[in-house]
């Protein structure tokens, strides 16, 4: 006889494709699951599927959100001059935790990568450029990571969107080299903000 | 603003209270599963909604089981006479691992534990009672975790159970001092099997 029942080594496969989620410990949780109070585990497959669901791209920025427009986009105590701008939408909330950024943000959903095949086009920067030209934006705050890609991303971006009036920054180096925002602490990143230097 | 979407947050905390994922990895994971694959994350909670509902204790032994009767309890190659006897019916899946057993199972569902207010009537020791009047057993092998209740259940079990004809046995201290069944490994738990003395 195989060890486990069928639904139990299913689930363990299935939470097993989870990130840092290694065999023993889907089978720590799937065990956990299969005893579990029946009402929280329906609880927890319903957030799954409703977080899933609900959760979309915002239109303007691209962060996370269960509305058309995320609440950074329609908050009128955010500073529209000032934007942020990041690979990935979960960066914005890397940003968002150390608390010192009052402006706006625009999620790229990469960066540049030529052996991955991720041209310019493939990201979000035609809508930054709408942006630019509808939005009154006075500076662009470049929050990429610092690892090779990341630096190639952010010097194309300021040849590209460089214009009269128009001040490109990037935040500081204090990011370990080589690494991505989702690592970094929140006072690392609020000195990064702090010490942002202008680019070209 | 509050930094994540009500749905994120939700699916935060349910991720949460599952054994062994803290507020960082519960937020990795709950920020992996909004932005993944669609048709991956209904099978996600497919498959935990599945386990739940299909997943039910044996009704002979109380093994984990999809099906009336466990596999090992309807098995005609596993010995009859020899009974194993666990705390939890996950010990189960634990021994089956070390690939020595060749008896059948008994969970009891718990450890004597008058702190806790853990009685003999609240474990599955009738029902073992019974199973002693109608199957044909000749040994039991007393695998419960060795901490102070551990010994308790087991020296509670073996002057309740005594009889003619009927051999107790321990599995040998090949176990940690303080630990359950669950954390140790095959090795350890073939060796313990190997080495069982008579109790009484």
């Amino acid at each position: 006889m195989s060890l486990l029942p069928a639904p139990i080594a299913e689930l363990i496969a299935a939470l097993g494709k989870l990130p840092g989620i290694g065999p023993r410990s889907a089978e720590r949780l799937a065990l956990h699951l299969v005893q579990a109070e029946p009402g929280g585990v329906q609880q927890l497959a319903a957030s799954i599927l409703s977080a899933r669901e609900q959760i979309r791209f915002c239109g303007l920025c691209g962060a996370l959100t269960d509305s058309p427009t995320c609440g950074t986009c329609s908050d009128p105590r955010r500073e529209p001059s000032l934007i942020c701008v990041v690979e990935r939408a979960v960066d914005i909330i890397s940003i968002e935790k150390s608390g010192t950024f009052r402006g706006r943000y625009h999620a790229l959903g990469g960066k540049l990568s030529p052996v991955n095949c991720v041209e310019p086009e493939h990201l979000r920067i035609a809508e930054l450029q709408e942006r630019l030209a509808t939005e009154p934006i006075r500076e662009i705050v470049l929050a990429l990571g610092t690892d090779v890609e990341g630096d190639a991303t952010s010097y194309y971006l300021a040849k590209r969107l460089a214009r009269e009036g128009l001040k490109i920054t990037r935040i500081a180096h204090g990011l370990p080299a080589g690494s991505g925002l989702e690592f970094a602490d929140e006072l690392t990143l609020s000195r990064a903000l702090d010490g942002r230097r202008e680019l070209l």
